[in-house]
């Protein structure tokens, strides 16, 4: 494996990255969620936290049936087993990225991981 | 600990998520460096692979002495072990995000770790 990939993402409904740059980690999307329109399914996970940032637009995320209102520089983590479903405002796109990685998976981080 | 925690992140110079969030998957920082800077030193990593995404701006990467242009919509993984450092352009800060994750942690993800 090489020493980095890199791609580059246009806009578009949804990038998946794991493929793309061959991914150990994490899974991360990239995602366009029309305005007025909801991610077509309730979803929640066996292993996995999920984060996610706003990066334009705005929306609602419902967690376990709490409504959580979305705008742009928000971040949102979720434990595993709570239930999920997130939709656009009627007026915007709703532009976000999705973190996908094992809980509990991380040992050190930042001066505790790092050679300097 | 409860099933999900938000916050919002407005501009700074540098903020990390993990205590914020209550993350265990995962380390994430939300960064802006000047133009015309770059982070002091050149650093490598234990056991983490880490992700980049560019958010806004310019800017260069170097890593493991190779020159990797950087910019808006770009996303770069990097080996545990490669030598990196990053640069803003003279002429615009350089926005980016950057994921910590314990390198080949990830098992199962989408479809093979989702509950519907």
């Amino acid at each position: 494996m090489n020493n980095f990939n890199k791609v580059t993402v246009t806009d578009g409904t949804r990038t998946e990255l794991h493929d793309l740059l061959n991914l150990t980690g994490a899974e991360i999307s990239v995602n366009t969620l029309p305005a007025g329109i909801s991610v077509p399914f309730i979803h929640s996970h066996k292993k996995n936290e999920e984060i996610y940032a706003i990066i334009e637009g705005e929306g609602t995320a419902v967690i376990d049936s709490e409504k959580v209102g979305l705008n742009k520089g928000d971040w949102i983590r979720i434990s595993p087993s709570a239930k999920r479903q997130l939709f656009a405002s009627n007026d915007n796109n709703l532009k976000y990225i999705c973190i996908q990685v094992k809980e509990n998976s991380l040992e050190n981080y930042t001066v505790g991981d790092a050679v300097i």
